[in-house]
């Protein structure tokens, strides 16, 4: 929506400029200095009656106008007929009568220049029906004239907690003086953001900056808030709760946004498997379902996404609370450089375990470590790391703050984590944690997984910048996170790598590609798409065209034996599957009869003048598959599999949104769930990353720079030729866009372009 | 420790017979009528000031008798000097002094035919010096001498919640009236039971019968108690925290007495990893570590292993509720016939998630059910499940009800998930939901995910039989349990099953064992392996043994080109690894090579008379691997993996305790993460799984029998054989137990073996 519009009522409004944080902002839009409730009721059980209440229960300092033309008095103060009534200034309104009331609602706002509207009636387009839809786009038209923007409908408002404007209906918001904290919360679903996270955040101790609840987002959107989040400087983190991306490019710019500023952006994406259902198994497409783009670009862009309603929270309270310490700026790995410890045997154990499971590291402790921890315990014992105090020290309150120290120092540790049980008092410890958590440079981390999270230690720990978890396998995926957080912002992005594209081979591909484009059908056939790929520099094998079983021999006896023959058909793009293919063909014999039958079934299955390819039969070890799709959300993406059973079988497949660097094509190749048969094992010999890598980089380049013609490329299998040990590629396959502007050319179209390739 | 043990002092405690419930049984030592404590001190700050205070408070009606010669009275109650000075009989001694006191503590409770002692104080074994075992095995002796038992040392105490007794420092005790519930824990940290998990459960609303620390178990041990539990009537499920188990025997017999009672079993297993982590990758035996073998008893005792605390007591909380209303007794499928219902779409969104994500089904609603959601709700609407009923329905108390009654009544489905969000009030459908649950012979599972868990609508929940959850991952995973335990339940029993044994074929291969074994060192070699296995009917590949050149050449002539060459050879057992085994061996010239090159490298290894085993060598596709493995605490196991790079790279196997009948065999199957490959994929044909069942539960019988002398057994691989599709055994080695009686033969031993097999 365009801010900038002429206000035809003559506010000020409309000609207001646009800067982060000045009028007109999204900043000051959610400061309002007075708010007006449209419908406000006198009966607080009722959602209408809630708003008001809430204003005052959290500390609102501006004005507040209840509208109600059936009483004089709401919680304490005056009330209007009509909006019109009020005599100041307006700057925000919200509407709580029945949706059909909402253009003479606007009328009134544009008179008094109100600059927000918060519509959390329902009965717009939520509806599905016609009138729903209807309503909701002339009230946006309205508003739009006006200058007016609006939040909704069908949200349930929002909470600005730096400035203490809660505009809400949610019961959450009846909590006491709700803290003020560091995470920026977006959720279009109300119910989850007001009602669940709120909530259940609060009872942990668990505070946010804003949470603006976005509805129908007629007008303003999750991405649109979540950048004014990023650039706010009460917020430490952003917390999204996403449903579908409508706007990928908004929501790849707020995670760009986000990374340049440093600032950590966490994810509860919901509707995960009705996006991915359609997931086959058997063509990289398919192996690319959106869920699976969504997050690997999430990975890209260094977001995290959480799995569940609570990782959600309490990812995003340990990511805010790092940043504002100034320990995510450090360079820690802390998963690989854990301490732990505890007085209860049977926590250390269970963390070791997850910690274990999770893939964290307890280095052992330098011998300095240990003879400080004998020490400060007072006695001897068979100290490692996790370190298990014994209940000898129950009685010591002090120990705690002087283990943490101690572990905090020795140089193979990076985080701490206290595992809180029993103790005769909490405060003391939580107190020594925050002073040295202050002092350090590294992190601090507590476990409370004993009684008892109540009273000052729950609050010393709720304000200050150590994180807290509450069970062992919760904490141990918080530091998983944590290490992988640290590694993404370390990775070098494809932006500023593009140094490392071979920019003559590119333009040759694309060139090609081009050719072939123009006189295609869906595909192009195996030796095309070979030529195109082999331009990015793909390691095919040899080959020879035979358009006779006179020249099928003498490709044999050029190549040599053994040897495989392939239909070479644009129409034949999935060989295998209609026995197109013959493999090991060991002499003149077996490659007469595999001719005879190769052209017998061509003739059936796609009568044209299509060749057959013959190729020598390489003996593979590790088969890969690589790989484009275009998602038809986040447009071309690049594909890494391990082939065979594994991709079918696993699916096990890391992907990435094009275009990538060499960094990424590492991570891809780490993140792969069988990657330790890329190092070789049962004597294979290991693949060449640094050469997959650049031909990753070179197909994700290619692929985003031909995104338009390009729909699919599978480069199937690229192996590891055993006898050389070198990859090779030894099928290829290009799927061109439906609609690239070329014409149906079934007939004379396919014909020539079977021709144009043997010429 | 013998209960019935003569105790000198003339009480009449150690004649007293041991039944269930009857004196003498734990039954009555944890329903005690006074209790004393020794130590007690008047200062409620300390652990030995919190436990007459607890008794009280948690409405202990018998009598208390402090014992402090300092004080006259502590909590209002008279205070004596020493325990003799008590009037009345005393069942019960808490000993909350230093332990060097415990000897003459034991003398006193003698004398006054104390049943029960319980041992808080630490300073006894646990410290891991001589003086503190020495003191533990002193209390013991002197205890068991007077027919007294003792709970602990280093516990903190026990909670009968049915009998009011309540004795434990824990800080959770301090919560007002404790509530009785249906689940008996037992854990041996003291940590983990009464400090979190019983203060994180009360949190949730989750209440126990019984919860016993046992500490250094010197005396009353988990598995003793776990037996009470389960045979107590008050108990519906019983929850188990296990560090390690030392009596397996005893912890299969409580699985076995739960399952036969139908109580549940929940386990929270620590030290996973540390039992674990000596886990190699490339032998069968290294892939049964500890933990697999646990937990794969558990699956076939249908006990459930919890993952984290708050899983824990969530599950075992389930499962004592549908097992009070009598729904475990039916045949469900809950997590295959799933309907959820919300106001909140984000929040549909998320269950259907993690639904799928679990592997959950959500059937289509039949058209009578859409007719009557449209009826009850009063509006049209696109429904379906998991149905979400819109913001429209958010003032209806009443729809919540309604919605879930006409779901239950749906034929395909078999548990409804209303998933709780924002609402007016909660109280109304909460007490639908209850009044619903107990009239329907299905299961209503409730997800409370908006704020406000407190008050009526809480309390009337966790006294109700619905369980209910506080996240969607959390919820859906317990679906997936629920399933897996009632599938467990009805899996037939191995012991039940002998009758699919061929008692004839086991006896022959056990034969051959023991013959093999009396003259052989640490292995059989491959052909005296596969003579013994396929007795069992492993179907091997044939073979000839060559002594020579000429005898190899012969072979070829019968068996027919391409062959395997190996080396056959008890010293030799992994021959691959040292270069022992010729491929692909394709003509005569190959042969005499090949067998020149292996009779070499024989010679190099192990000088001696081994021959050289010559077989065809077959086209396989799929490869699997069976084993046994006879673990160190569970005895022999058997193992399913997929072969080839899937066991190496993924450890993909399946673990039973043998012996196993049909049905675990056909589990171990479909529980493989590759079992899709069991079922032909990309063209290769299925495995038989009767055959592989067949297989499986020969040997796992034949491994139980001959355990003394079995360590460990490997087929590897036993494959399908592309042409004729039926499932070939390609090599196989018998590993023998290092000390079966047998001597080490070194030098004229193994002479005397190669020759044996050549005879």
């Amino acid at each position: 929506m365009n801010v900038k519009a002429i206000n035809t009522d003559g506010c000020a409004a409309g000609n207001r400029p646009v800067a982060a944080d000045g009028p007109g902002s999204l900043a000051e839009l959610f400061s309002p200095r007075s708010v007006a409730v449209l419908g406000a009721s006198a009966n607080p059980e009722r959602f209408s009656g809630k708003i008001v209440p809430t204003l005052l229960r959290q500390g609102f300092g501006g004005a507040i106008y209840p509208i109600n033309p059936a009483r004089t008095h709401i919680a304490g103060l005056p009330c209007y007929g009509r909006l019109l009534d009020v005599p100041g200034d307006v700057d925000c309104v919200v509407f709580a009568l029945a949706a059909e009331h909402i253009e003479a609602a606007i009328a009134q706002c544009a008179q008094k220049c109100v600059k927000l509207l918060v519509v959390c009636s329902a009965g717009f387009a939520e509806q599905g029906d016609d009138g729903g839809v209807a309503l909701q786009e002339n009230m946006l038209r309205l508003a739009s004239k006006a200058g007016i923007r609006v939040l909704g409908p069908n949200c349930i408002g929002f909470a600005n907690l730096v400035a203490r404007v809660c505009i809400s209906s949610a019961a959450a918001m009846s909590w006491p003086d709700i803290p003020q904290g560091r995470i920026g919360l977006v959720s279009q679903s109300g119910g989850l953001g007001l009602a669940s996270i709120l909530h259940a955040a609060l009872e942990a101790g668990i505070a946010f900056s804003h949470i603006v609840t976005t509805g129908n987002e007629a007008d303003l959107n999750t991405m649109e808030i979540a950048r004014f989040l990023v650039s706010d400087e009460h917020t430490d983190v952003l917390a999204m709760t996403v449903e579908a991306v409508r706007d990928i490019d908004g929501f790849i710019g707020v995670l760009r946004a986000a990374r340049q500023a440093r600032k950590p952006v966490v994810i509860l994406k919901s509707g995960r498997t009705e996006l991915g259902k359609v997931m086959a198994a058997s063509h990289t497409g398919a192996l690319a379902g959106s869920v699976e783009v969504f997050e690997a670009a999430c990975r890209q862009y260094a977001a995290v996404c959480a799995n569940d309603i609570d990782d959600f929270y309490e990812l995003a309270s340990m990511l805010g609370k790092l940043r504002h310490s100034g320990k995510l700026a450090q360079d820690w790995q802390p998963g690989k450089h854990c301490a732990a410890v505890s007085i209860s045997g049977g926590h250390i154990g269970l963390f070791a375990d997850h910690g274990s499971l999770a893939g964290l590291s307890f280095p052992e402790f330098s011998t300095e470590t240990l003879a400080a921890v004998a020490r400060e315990l007072g006695f001897e014992g068979n100290f490692q790391n996790p370190l298990d105090t014994t209940a000898r020290t129950i009685g010591d309150d002090g120990f705690w703050g002087r283990c943490v120290e101690v572990l905090l120092a020795d140089p193979s540790i990076h985080v701490v984590v206290p595992i809180i049980t029993v103790a005769r008092s909490y405060e003391p410890a939580v107190r020594d944690f925050i002073d040295i958590a202050r002092r350090s440079k590294k992190i601090v981390i507590v476990l409370w997984a004993g009684g008892d999270f109540e009273g000052e230690a729950k609050r010393l720990l709720a304000q200050s910048d150590i994180p807290v978890f509450r069970t062992p396998a919760r904490t141990a995926e918080a530091l998983r996170v944590l290490d992988s957080y640290y590694s993404s912002m370390s990775t070098q992005h494809a932006e500023h790598e593009s140094t490392c594209i071979d920019e003559a081979r590119s333009r040759l591909a694309a060139q090609a590609l081009q050719n072939f484009a123009s006189v295609s059908k869906a595909s192009l056939s195996e030796s095309q798409s070979r030529l195109v790929l082999g331009e990015l520099g793909f390691p095919f094998t040899g080959q020879q065209l035979a358009g006779s079983m006179d020249e099928a021999l003498a490709a044999a006896g050029s190549l040599g034996y053994p040897l495989v023959l392939k239909a070479d058909h644009p129409d034949i793009p999935h060989k295998t599957d209609v026995g197109a293919v013959f493999l090991n063909i060991r002499d003149e014999a077996a490659l007469r009869d595999a001719y005879g039958r190769l052209e017998q079934r061509m003739r059936e299955i796609a009568p044209g003048k299509g060749k057959v390819l013959v190729q020598p039969m390489v003996d593979v070890g590790t088969e890969l598959i690589v790989g484009v799709h275009r998602d038809v959300e986040f447009g071309p993406v690049v594909l890494l599999g391990i082939g065979g059973v594994f991709v079918e079988v696993l699916q096990d497949v890391a992907i990435r949104k094009a275009p990538i660097g060499r960094e990424d094509a590492l991570s891809m190749m780490a993140e792969l769930r069988a990657s330790r048969l890329l190092d070789g094992v049962r004597g294979q010999r290991p693949v060449d990353k640094e050469e997959l890598a650049q031909l990753l980089v070179m197909l994700s380049e290619f692929a985003h720079a031909n995104a338009e013609i390009l729909k699919e490329v599978d480069i199937n299998p690229l192996a590891l030729d055993k006898r050389s040990g070198r990859l090779v590629a030894l099928d290829a396959l290009i799927v061109l866009d439906d609609a690239a502007g070329r014409k149906d050319q079934s007939g004379p179209g396919r014909a020539a372009q079977g021709s144009m390739y043997g010429s």
